[in-house]
């Protein structure tokens, strides 16, 4: 309960005649119900927004090309867009700044991938996933496979753990492998799990490489997550950097290791 | 790196003359050093802190007086001091309030315990750990058994899990039981680990019970820790909330199992 909006995307069944959604502070909500209730407010609203249809938004995309396996790409991501109340700085700048992290990471230990390290930072996420769609789409027509793809959105805070998914005919061997990790990154403070990955990446399930999500500290995210108060000024850098690292040392043993 | 500066105690080894302390910011002493090394800057100190002697100040206890076992006391607490800059919200606030909601949660759940469940808000931790020594030395006096000891004093934050240290005659035990619960626990993220507890309860190791320190996440202490910034405004309600949800499960595994 607060005083802070919270923004998002309002979905309908088919069967269903859209209406329009409107987002208020759950303390006003309240309030408002309240009033309505006794017969001391009455509620007119007018809402002007419409879809003015899509624009060009590219997604952002900069790669360390494999030395042995460069058709192997190990991905990571986050997405650029966010919802305009506030600067979308977990939501997710975070994951898009965790991204680009892990590859600097990895070129400043003089590391040499046998893979290809691809850091996609995915367009218009949250109104449609439209730039995951686009690149899932292409990467199938260029008979790309993804080996894994590691997707950061769940906010800028301290990793947690990582959770995994897969087709179900490869999940169990991948996370069989995996799970050998398990006691090295353990011993940092984080778990695994079989669960979602991320939106943006979820359009890769179909080639059957394995799916990861990083999961951080969820306690404060639904603090900013779609709001005003989703500024640089509550991203911790420290915790932001760790998360960076987790993904950079799952990376990195995908690349040295495999998954098979 | 930051322009808070964090006070705390100097501690001197006897063969040492002591000379006063003072702290200032991290990048106020680098910006010093160098002025200093430059030739640029002669830095003249005076202090005029003196310690005027002891003055009552009494721990606060409050229990539940056991059905079964009321000679064996699961003892929580934290402690009521803190530096003058700031609140001491975190330290030790939050471990003050987190042992007051594990007895009212016990409480409001309708729980009878068979051990005497006793909240301690001991006095003087900063400076000296004379509540803590205090407490213990009539503990003994009374001849009284704590079974064991939690203690919260590491920040209000995100529960991460306990630390256990024990008497060597009796760790290994208490460890294999409570190491029993862990997969009840662990499904809540929480670790278990020997190491440290709370200093509050250190003085406790002779009656040799189990001496427990929860363990929250660590990233944002130090932006806090014995400084002005050590407010409740920095202090996030839900995370406090689950260190001592997860304190008051331990002591709920404790009093209904035993530690045999």
């Amino acid at each position: 309960l607060d005083d802070i909006p919270h923004t998002g995307v309002t979905v309908y069944a088919d069967s269903t005649s859209m209406i329009p959604g409107i987002a208020i502070s759950t303390l006003s909500a309240e309030k408002l119900s309240i009033s309505i209730k006794k017969g001391v407010t009455q509620l007119y609203l007018k809402t002007n927004c419409k879809m003015l249809g899509l624009r060009p938004a590219p997604n952002v995309i900069g790669e360390i090309r494999g030395s042995v396996f460069p058709d192997e790409i190990i991905l990571v991501g986050g997405h650029l867009d966010s919802w305009d109340i506030g600067q979308g700085a977990h939501d997710d700048g975070a994951g898009c700044m965790q991204s680009i992290e892990v590859l600097r990471l990895l070129i400043s230990i003089g590391y040499q991938p046998q893979r290809t390290i691809r850091c996609v930072l995915f367009s218009n996420e949250e109104n449609g996933l439209v730039g995951g769609k686009s690149y899932a789409t292409i990467s199938n027509e260029k008979k790309e496979f993804h080996l894994a793809a590691i997707e950061a959105d769940a906010g800028g805070f301290t990793p947690r753990g990582f959770s995994f998914e897969a087709d179900t005919s490869v999940l169990k061997s991948y996370y069989k492998q995996v799970s050998r990790w398990l006691p090295i990154l353990e011993s940092y403070g984080l778990y695994f799990e079989i669960g979602g990955s991320g939106a943006d990446i979820s359009p890769l399930k179909a080639q059957k490489g394995l799916l990861i999500g990083l999961r951080p500290d969820g306690q404060r995210y639904f603090d900013f997550h779609h709001t005003a108060g989703d500024t640089i000024e509550n991203v911790h850098k420290r915790e932001l950097e760790l998360g960076a690292a987790a993904m950079a040392s799952l990376v990195f043993l995908i690349d040295k290791y495999g998954l098979k």
